[in-house]
């Protein structure tokens, strides 16, 4: 029988005791991977067919309370009532039920997102790493890290990554269990190090990340090359962010995230996030390097553009995308 | 000693007797490849890394006129003489350096073109292949067709495709000198078949398709499953050619050109000669085809879009795209 989220939540939890509080708060960041997560080798634990590599957005992120009580499932989103029959909330109940203390018992959910939801930035790690981090309070499990990462894993892949800050590696794993599949921060931090979000779109996109991965490993006959470059890229990267060479990482984080897309592209039927617009600014990224300013970018399964650049040519990278938010990781 | 251009020249000529004339006209039609011709294994010799599937233009194409004399090569495109340093003089007289029949012979050309140049469609291959087409009359050779398309792939690796009309294979061949790497027609032909141009931009591009090509041979990491992605779209194509299935056939070469875009997104610097307005128009294509059209895309190392349909649907796709030059390649 295959192994379901349950199994895997009570194999963590199993001898822990629970000592229950009247609520928890907790906080998680959001992550943008330089060496992306890209397809699963298991849909229902989240297990992925690569490694991959991020940065922990600091202080951007998600935020929740938690508490027992009441008698159904309530969650409010940046003080809104988001209702139940709502994907998101589905989702987020479907997961609770992994962690009910008994049958009957439900939980009031009072999350803020301080990374703009609309925009497009995926909040899926951070809201699904704050409710485990918010969990082990709340119940006070005393879990280690790693738990807590193959927990929100569960709920989201990439949330196993939110777990922590700074630089953060997700390690594929190989048991069928998943249970060495988890998240480790890097040791090594880097302050001069700048995130700038550009928002190229807020409409809705075309297919939801979770399709496309799926389409993508299906049907693309360039999946097949992918893990080869996740491979190479990951080990670049590490070099990279170990000696701070700044355009060997963001040269890297470029290449996989365009081969990245690339993969999808040639998947059947094409799977384009790119806009008309998101073309425009990655040829102004690659202007902007031509002239000399080393900026690089990264983008996800959407439209929107991460640049990445050095505290030193912030007010360059600002000139020329005046609408980009630039973040800090390290502050 | 690798094998040179001259070598190839000497051996195919080999026992021939020239029988001059005084001069000598020939047509060759533009060809745009259902399954692409997409890296080299040999530069000098034009020698591809896989085969390659076509369909002709018909009366899209290249006309000239040669003859021997002057002092100098000459060459007029489209009634207008074409300074001799610029690259297309350059690269048309190196190619007739193989073929002069003393040192200091030259040749006079005239050639037209029936697709538009400037409109960014490639017109190398109709213009090699009427080179080779009009030296073979001009000297008498009288070479068959295999002769022909051998002599075309050393100008340009797809006028080995423009020596015929219709449906053309061109062999990619194993053979170090490339005797076995020539094209061939399929014996059906597809009266309802319909191709119709659209322009995107007549901007320069940004790289060139043969530095591309090599740029994307030596480093992208998706590169490696290009061959077999050909190989299997070059069968899925015979089968629906045979079928008259237009759906297979169109799928498969749109999914073919989305593949090799995205070996190209893949490279490093990444190739992206995808404009805007491309973007625009692939999902205008996608559109059309939601609502029951069966249209679909191909496109070359450029921004510009081919759409494939049938007859039928001729009128619905004009609607859609009213700047679209429609041609019917059995015609």
């Amino acid at each position: 029988m295959p192994v379901t989220r349950k199994d895997i939540v009570d194999q963590v939890l199993r001898g822990r005791k629970a000592n229950l509080t009247a609520e928890a708060t907790a906080y998680a960041p959001a992550n943008i991977a330089l060496c992306k997560y890209w397809g699963k080798r298991d849909g229902e634990l989240n297990l992925p067919v690569t490694s991959s590599l991020s940065i922990s957005l600091g202080k951007f992120g998600s935020k929740a309370r938690f508490a027992i009580g009441g008698n159904r499932d309530s969650v409010t989103l940046n003080g809104r009532v988001i209702d139940s029959t709502q994907p998101f909330a589905q989702r987020l109940f479907a997961f609770l039920d992994l962690f009910r203390p008994a049958p009957g018992a439900h939980f009031q959910v009072n999350a803020e997102n301080t990374i703009p939801t609309a925009a497009g930035f995926a909040s899926s790690a951070s809201g699904f790493a704050v409710v485990v981090l918010a969990l082990n309070k709340l119940f006070g499990w005393q879990l280690d890290e790693r738990s807590l990462s193959i927990l929100a894993r569960l709920g989201s892949g990439s949330a196993s990554r939110s777990i922590y800050t700074g630089f953060v590696e997700w390690h594929a794993g190989t048991s069928a269990d998943g249970m060495d599949s988890y998240a480790e921060p890097l040791a090594e931090t880097w302050p001069e190090l700048r995130l700038g979000l550009l928002v190229v779109s807020g409409a809705e996109k075309p297919i939801g990340s979770r399709a496309a991965m799926k389409r993508t490993v299906e049907t693309s006959p360039l999946y097949a090359a992918w893990p080869g470059k996740v491979a190479a890229d990951l080990a670049e990267l590490k070099a990279a962010i170990r000696a701070k060479d700044f355009e060997r990482l963001g040269r890297t984080a470029e290449s996989n995230a365009m081969a990245m897309h690339a993969t999808m592209i040639a998947a059947w039927p094409p799977v384009i996030y790119w806009l008309p617009e998101s073309l425009i600014e990655i040829r102004r990224v690659a202007a902007l390097r031509e002239k000399g300013v080393p900026v690089y970018l990264t983008m996800d399964a959407g439209p929107n553009i991460k640049l990445l650049f050095l505290d030193k040519d912030a007010d360059a990278v600002q000139r020329t995308f005046p609408t980009a938010q630039i973040i800090a990781p390290f502050a």
